[in-house]
């Protein structure tokens, strides 16, 4: 079979399967996770082995340490994909819930119902944890999901995906609900991209590599997740304990996510006194500063600031650092480069805090509180599959409620126009 | 100029006008509206005069009738575009709602806030009110617009548009707000789809030709708008009275829409009794029906129906019927052949208009109602910039909602991870 056609099948597979599961009860639905979940621990032998493979291959590949690190799995990895599932069946199903109903002058009943999208297509990288969690997420929602995952993977991911698939069977669920694409040919992200045929959407969930790839090729619509160039202001209004704080843990307690912050601006009002603190408190982390040249003359063993380190996402314990001569220089700063994933401000004043919340664009806005919050769990959805950095449909966190779209259903005695 | 920086011009005074716009209150941008309005009804001649010229060159190059109605502009036709504009003025204002709002256990407050897309690339062909249309629910949305209109009417859309946007900018909306490609060449429309820098949605109206290079080839968010292969099924258990008039109507009252009937399903049960009757009222209003083979045996004066015809969507007097041994079947067929777009069926069957409600996977899903209804102003929405027929962001008719997006605002207290 080329592998055209296996996509060809699975795709057919899975609208079959979308059709089945979008009317499927939540009780059923709860059944199958609470199965996977069981079936993972129970056959936790064949899935360590199959990692055993990816990981021996991966080492001789001369992968670094942190993505052998993401590869792993262990019998402690393993209960907690399992204690997800679990975690799912506790969550309100989306699906079914009427948002809105009204009633037009001429009589017809108007109602807006949450149903499933469809068919999700997922490609991801060396995480084989995202298998499982993105399975269980699109069978709670009554989506089926065409996984492909990254090629160092491969052994994990297709022992991963038989034993929960194998378990959503044997739970009533019907065939093509969970596949992964088992060729790590590239040739099937390519097709992947342009069919329109049999995916509703797209979610890429990786490096800035991947997800620039599939936002430039792909036909299918697509979530973009992912980048965030986050900043953090420090106002002249700020509580400057407070700030450092704040500082300290957006950019420390997580570096290598997209949520971390990536820029500081400070006011030069308060400059003189938080940039010598601040600073301290960083380089007791083991952060490196690349600042301005105001930042260089208040923290002599900073580095230089480029133009380029404004644009960058460092997900590294390195930190640009700028000092702006107020508000409207720190908000130009953000919309010039920033991503608008998530941005924060630390001020005590009323008026700067409202004017902060309004004026910056970004999925994400806070006023004193670390930027690390943007996480679906942190804002209680309970779950997530990615983080929107774009404007359609899904912005910020995406819970399962994100992973549904809705339907006009209408009540009709005969109108007509 | 080259194009290509003519267009970065634009999305660069559109990027800024949008930050305006994003904070601006209701009352101005009503003010501009009502000046928009005016400005039209006012600089009538002018618009009238570039419209003469555009037809002049429509007829010399031998557009349809159809066409030239739909390029032509009238006094009647400029009143309908500023009172189009002034309905606008009574609607709501979707920006800045907050459309919920949470406290977690550390405290944060978590809240979602209507904002709106940003910048909106709108592609259309001939009707120069779209241009109008489009323009004023941007802007009542606090969106900037990026308009490229149909090269046939390019003199009345940069008269429309030098009209509304001077007129808007005497109101106090800044410059870039409401912006007209004024090249005809396609290479601007290249660029535009491939502009993520400055385009947060592209927005396509016209032929199933323009949509599908757009969506083919844009990189920009695209949100696909029209086919409607639309299905009436005429269930064993319908008020064959109710069946007639909701197929009459939904055939015939405006053929050339998107959601016109395309394909009648009668239930075998019923096709004997039902058949002559509505192939009898359709004949008057000059349909000519294209059958299956039992529709043919039961109206002899209907044609063939092909395989292509169940996928066909006419737009004109035609209509496919087809007679079919259940439900099943008949859900079936709109699954394999429809859009997605809208489907109704008849019948007076408590579960079978349950089912159908639940099972049938369309933007909107109708029970004894003609599927003429699928529109903004008819579902109450007050306007309508298209009728979406993708499952991301917005679904079936578009109105002002369906132009904003959201951003979460949280307020802290210095919590930290």
């Amino acid at each position: 079979m080329t592998i055209a056609a296996e996509l060809k099948d699975k795709g057919l597979k899975a609208k079959k399967a979308a059709r089945f599961l979008a009317n499927l009860n939540t009780t059923k639905k709860n059944e199958a996770l609470l199965a996977m979940a069981e079936a993972l621990e129970k056959e936790k032998e064949v899935i360590l082995e199959a990692n055993a493979i990816d990981m021996a291959d991966g080492k001789e590949k001369g992968l670094s340490t942190a993505l052998l690190d993401r590869l792993l799995l262990n019998e402690k990895r393993i209960s907690d994909m399992a204690e997800s599932l679990r975690e799912l069946v506790a969550l309100p199903d989306p699906v079914g819930e009427v948002t809105s109903m009204w009633k037009r002058p001429n009589g017809l009943e108007i109602g807006r119902v949450r149903v499933p999208l469809g068919v999700i297509g997922i490609i991801y990288e060396a995480r084989p944890n995202v298998t499982v969690d993105a399975a269980g997420l699109c069978l709670k929602t009554g989506n089926a999901v065409i996984l492909r995952g990254g090629s160092e993977a491969i052994n994990s991911n297709k022992a991963l995906t038989r034993v929960i698939s194998k378990a959503a069977e044997a739970a009533g669920i019907i065939e093509g609900a969970i596949q992964l694409i088992e060729t790590t040919d590239r040739e099937a992200v390519k097709i992947l991209l342009k069919a329109n045929d049999y995916l509703d959407v797209l979610i890429p969930r990786g490096g800035a590599g991947l997800i620039r790839t599939v936002v430039e090729n792909a036909t299918v619509p697509v979530i973009e997740t992912g980048v965030g160039n986050c900043h953090v202001y420090v106002d002249a209004a700020a509580d400057l304990e407070m700030a450092n704080n704040i500082v300290v843990n957006a950019k420390t307690q997580r570096p290598a996510v997209c949520n971390a912050m990536e820029t500081l601006l400070v006011h030069e009002k308060v400059a003189d006194e938080f940039l010598p603190i601040v600073a301290e408190s960083l380089k007791e982390k083991g952060v490196t500063i690349r600042g301005c040249e105001k930042t260089r003359a208040i923290v002599p063993w900073a580095k230089e600031a480029t133009e380029e380190d404004w644009y960058t996402e460092y997900l590294d314990l390195i930190l640009a650092v700028r000092v702006v001569d107020g508000f409207e220089t720190a908000l130009d700063h953000i919309d010039k480069y920033g991503t608008k994933h998530t941005e924060a401000i630390v001020t005590q004043d009323y008026q700067t805090a409202r004017e902060f919340l309004a004026r910056v664009d970004a999925a994400a806005v806070y006023v004193n509180a670390s930027t690390r919050f943007t996480d679906g769990n942190e804002f209680g959805f309970g779950a997530e599959i990615g983080i929107s950095t774009q404007k359609l449909h899904a912005r910020g966190p995406m819970g399962p409620e994100q992973l549904t779209t809705f339907k006009y259903i209408i009540y009709g005695s005969g109108q007509i126009r």
